[in-house]
Order: C-alpha cells, then structure tokens, then sequence
C-alpha cells in the first residue's frame, strides 16, 4: 500500500508483532515422493499453529520473478519492491558492515584476469583466495583521486567493495563488466548529468589499479558493477508507528533492516540469542524481525535433506518464540529455493499469521499445498505488514 | 476499473442488476464452536443460491484495512475507495437527509464543555440530550457571518451538523477538536489560498458560538472537524448507463446512494417496502441497491446470536427478492463486522453472484470458510461492478 496512506492510518497501541523469516523457505516437491521440503519435513509446531492462524502464499514480487535477497524482504517490511530497488553495490557494501553515508557511491567489485591485450581472460582471476585479495585491496587503497575519497574493503575470493567518498556525486554510472571473457572492460559511462564525474572517477581508478596490479599474474584487473548511492527508503519506524528491532546473524539481513531505520540488535549465536535479546528488550520494541538463514543456504546446496532438517531445526524452537506472546505472530519467507533448483525462485511462498481475529482451520499442515487454500490464498508479500497492522490493531478506521 | 474504460465498454440492454448489502456480512469464527455467524446461521435459502452461483471473498479497501460506510459502498459501486474519499461532513449531513449543495462546505460538530480557562474538560458536552442540543442548534442559527449563510442541523445527543453556504469556499481546513481533554479548541487553519476564507469563517463562527452558549452549564462550547464539500463523483447512471435505484431505511445509505446519482425511493418500513418498491419501479430501473442494516448493528454489539438472527431473518425473505427475476443478483457486504470484535474489520467479506452464466457448485454454504474456495477467490470489492456488468451482457466486448 501507499507509505503515506499507511502512516496516515498507523495509530499508537501497545500491541507487539513479530516477523519470523524462513529464509528461502518455499520448495518444490521431489519427483520420487511428489512431497515438497515442507511435506516432509516432520513439523508439529508448525503444523499446530498453521491450523489456527490465517495461511495463504506470499509473491514475493510478481509472477515468474525470481527476487534476492533485498526485494524478498524490502517486500515483507511494506516496501513496493518495484519502486524501492537497492543497489548491488549497497547491499555489498551493507553485506559486510560498511558503514555506508549519505556521499557514498558504492560498487561491487571483482578481480579479473587480462591478457596481453587487456581483454579478460578470466572473470573471477581464478577464484584469488581471499588472503591474497585482501592484500591486493590493501594496495588498491593507496589510490588517491582529485575529489573524491576511496575506500575499498574485501569480501570473500575475487569479492571486493569500493566506496567513492565525495559532494555531490551522482550514482547513475554503467558497468565495466562485459560478463564475458574474450573482451575489454568497459568504459563506465555516466547515465545523467550528476554522475558524469563518477564515471571519470571510475574511470580513472581503474586505470590506476591497473598500475597497481599490473605485476599480479592472476588478479591483473578488475571489473565494477551495481553504482548506487545509500536508499532513500522511507524509514520503517517512522511510516508503521513501530520501534522496529531486526535479530539477523548474517550482516546482510542486519544491514538491509538498518536501510529500513530498524536497530540491529547483535545475536551472533542464532536463536538462543535472537530468543534471549526479544525478551531483554521486548518492552523496548512493537516490533521484532527475526531472520534464520539456514533453509535458504540448504536449498541454495541443492540439499533437500538438510533443508527439511533445517526446518524441523526451527520447528522445535518455534515454542519459545510463541511463549513470548506477541499479539501479531507471522512466519514467512523472502522467497523460496527449491532445493531442486538449488537456487532463488519466483514460486510464492508460505506464510501464515496468528493473532487472535484469525479466520482459522484452513491447514492441517504448513506447507505449499495447503497454503494455497488459505484464508488469505496467494498475495503479494508487500501486504503483509498492512495485513499485520490491521490485526494489531494498529491501524485507524479508512473513512467514515 | 478505470471509470472512464467503464463508460466506454457499457452498452444499453434491458437486463436488470440487484445488489444487496447485508452491511457488516463478514465475521470471525466462536473459540467455543469454530463457527462464524455465517457458519452457525441457518440459511437454507443462501445456502441453495449459493451452490448455484460464483461465489468469492471481497476486500473492501485494501488488505489490513478497516472501512467505514462510506468507502465500504463506494467500492461495491465501483468507486476506487482510494481516489474517492468522502469526507466525514459530507456524510454527517447525508446522513441526516440534508440538501447539501455545491457551495456548501459541511462539518461535523459535537458539544464540549469548556472551563473557565477556555479548557475542554468533557468532549461530548456529558453526552448533553437530544432534544437540548436541539434547542442549542436553534439558537446557534442565530449566527450571522459576513459572506456566508450558516445553517445548522441537529443529530444525535451532543452531535449536530454545521454547514456554510458562499460561493468560492474552499474545504481544506484543518479540525477544531484537539481529540483531548485540558487543552482549548483548535484554531481552523487553512490548508490552501482557497479555504482561507473558509478557515476564517470557521473561528468567527466558534468565537459567536461562544457567546451565545456562555451561559450554558455542560454545552458551553463546540469542536468542528471533516469540513467537506460535496464530493465531485462521476455519476453512477451515466458511466455505466444504468438507470439506478436505492432501498435504504438509513439515511446514512440513502445519501450515500445519492451522492453516487442514484435515486433513493422511500423504504421505510424495511424488506416490505424494498420489495414492494423494487416490483413497483421495476420498469423504471436496471439496478437496485437493496441495504440490510441490521446484520452489522448486530456486530457491532458484539451480539453473536443476534447476527445470526438477522441473517436468518434475511436468509426468509430471500425467495422474494430471487422471484423478481433480476438477471444478476448479487449479496454482498460493505465491510466485515465480527461480533467477536464488536466493530468493523478489515477481513474479506462473502459474496455470490448469481446469473445463467456462473461457474457454479463451488460452495455448500454460504459462509466465509467455504466462499474463500469459490470460483471468485479473493478479490477487490471495486471488480464487483464489472464483474455484475459482464453477467449482464452490459459490456462489449474489449478490442478486437
């Protein structure tokens, strides 16, 4: 719905809401069983609480497109993910903690390997192990540029970030990548007025990190993609009327939740910690994001085993996440990866949301078969914290 | 639908169209039974035409959100309840039968009881008796303003009705009521150059009022808020061509059907007269909105039998309204109103529409387990219209 619509309708309760995101959590049935990893999965405390809560399946963003991870969950947080589009670069650069300001553009970086002609012979410079590409950024920081500030910083392997400090630069700059091998890396060319000198600035880092790399036998070059500048999202709190708190291991999710204005609360241990830092602070927040990781990362492995066995894993702890009473109590996932894809998807995904004015006894189970007969059936995953709202009575009546 | 898409698509034909809004239709299942007021009433009329037609889940304005009266019957009219939105005077006034007129500006006011420093201390006058704030409203009709005509109607207990008359006067002032105690009445505050005349109106208004009320003991003051001008709709007999009709005993729905450019016939003494009426004017009509208030006052007492009660009242009158032989009759609700809540909700509402042209047999019942698997699904209550348009071959056929 209309940010300015729903802060328009939000009104002050005492009611809490927590979001539980089963990351990648909708699957496909395997061809021997014709179950999917949620059919098999053994999950009573799912299975209990799907028969008395509204289920239906969430898009994540339309039909047939496959979102990562920022659409997923920008979507679930009432974000129209068509119109709020997060650059790459800013979701590596908030993937790793950077903290991204107001005057920086950031991009997503990779080592390659040029030959004689400088055209790219491999992509990724055979994969450079990520010791040996930190040292490699370490020179890459040695550049200085005529007005703009560079920071880069490492990810994993070929994986780095660059960060263009400066007044005034515009984000509207194309790849140098070609995504292909054979070829030159491309000149970036800026897309509007107010980007023409980041792409000089662009420009002229490559041409000095070639210098730098230039006796590297494998990482010799580098490509850059996904120029973007901090979001201007409205900001979670302010349009809801929620404190919002995001309980995320993995710093992409924390660093996604902060784009939003919501507090990244630590919990490096996983649920014991997401469980214990919800009851430290529950009188804190209206709001409580929690992210579990561990479904996504078995469907991405291709590994329908484990992640039926990372779904039982959360199952068992669903209890101590029910005891800790929210009125609003939502499991959802930002998009499904089948195992049997061992990938991303588009097919929508399982949700269910309980409070206590559910239509109820829709499901027997949780899983895509039964959800698709829900009360709420098959929806857009954008109006879930609406949907959210309205059963914490959050929001005000519309019209008289 | 785009309205003027509608007008474009709609042809002359002599079928006919019976909308009946059961108001407040939707509810929430009974911890002790699982039931709703639909599942638990005895609806063997419903029930049969429900086995007969499409039937569906309607929502009313968007997920999440409640409705009042007034977006609920606009979207089942056609309306988009976001870009139309009828302001709270303009409703207060419709619904006390007043002839609100293109240069009036109309507002709701309530009584307040004011201390000796100007601060409100009861917002409802001590919910001061009908027939005194009558005799306060005369006297405030006393009010002479320079450049506009003052009319003033009672309503209910400390509620009356304010409407300024003169050209040129622009609506976008700001409320009086501070919606709190201890604290003295608003200021008008223009929103715009074109209500500033208005907002100036507004507090010398409020100033004269004072005096005349000073004496009063409770009612010695008034808040005004929802100044609204009559709503510039397109009118419902032009864009879709049909010759339209209203059966309301409220006057509430009465007006509203007006606004919209129906014709509301005189009903008052209920499913009687509608009948009666509709038999009567059949030659004259091609579509009759028929309203059953008493299933959402029921709801709204948080009385579960009582709804239950009124559905079954209908549900015995139904063969009468089917024996008029409309082509498409349809039942609908505005808005759910689970007695469980004892207020109006944002769940999706129930509906049927019967025709010689339904996908049929989707349902045994008519009730809101049953109705979430019908042919219709989950869909906007604005589709009603075309979808009612479509069954009566009022629509040609979209390009070529």
């Amino acid at each position: 719905m209309d940010l300015e619509l729903a802060n328009r309708l939000a009104t002050a309760s005492n009611t809490k809401i927590i979001l539980c995101v089963l990351d990648g959590l909708g699957g496909l049935p395997r061809t021997e069983t014709q179950r999917s990893e949620l059919e098999q999965a053994d999950t009573p405390n799912l299975d209990r609480l799907a028969k008395r809560s509204e289920v239906g399946l969430t898009v994540p963003v339309g039909p047939g497109i496959t979102p990562g991870s920022g659409p997923g969950h920008l979507a679930l947080f009432g974000y129209d993910p068509y119109r709020y589009d997060i650059g790459r670069g800013v979701l590596e650069a908030v993937g790793i903690d950077f903290d991204l300001g107001p005057d920086d553009v950031a991009a997503r970086g990779n080592f390659c390997t040029l030959d004689a002609g400088g055209n790219i012979t491999d992509r990724r410079a055979g994969r450079v192990a990520t010791e040996r590409s930190a040292a490699l950024v370490e020179r890459l920081r040695g550049i200085r540029l005529n007005g703009a500030e560079v920071l880069v910083e490492p990810v994993r392997e070929h994986r780095f970030v660059l960060v263009l400090r400066g007044k005034g630069l515009g984000d509207a700059v194309s790849t140098t990548d070609p995504q292909k091998t054979g070829v030159q890396p491309l000149l970036a060319v800026a897309g509007n007025d107010g980007s023409a000198r980041t792409a000089a600035l662009v420009n002229e880092f490559v041409t000095r990190a070639r210098e730098v790399l230039s006796n590297e036998e494998k990482a010799n070059g580098l490509v850059l993609r996904g120029f973007a500048k901090y979001p201007d999202l409205p900001q979670f709190p302010r349009v809801w009327k929620l404190r919002a708190a995001a309980l995320a291991v993995y710093p992409m999710y924390r660093g996604l939740a902060r784009l939003a204005g919501m507090d990244a609360l630590p919990c490096p241990g996983g649920i014991d910690d997401q469980l214990r830092t919800i009851r430290e602070r529950w009188n804190d927040y209206d709001y409580f994001f929690v992210h579990y990781k561990y479904t996504d990362a078995a469907g991405e492995d291709g590994d329908f085993e484990r992640k039926c066995h990372m779904v039982e894993q959360f199952d068992r702890r669903l209890p101590e996440f029910l005891d800790l009473g929210a009125d609003v109590f939502m499991i959802a996932g930002d998009h499904s990866t089948p195992a049997l894809m061992a990938a991303h998807s588009w097919h929508p995904v399982p949700f269910m949301l309980h409070s206590q004015y559910c239509r109820q006894g829709f499901a027997e189970h949780f899983n895509e078969r039964e959800c698709v007969r829900g009360s709420l059936g098959t929806f857009p995953a954008v109006d879930v914290m609406p949907l959210a709202m309205g059963h914490a009575g959050r929001f005000e009546k519309y019209g008289a």
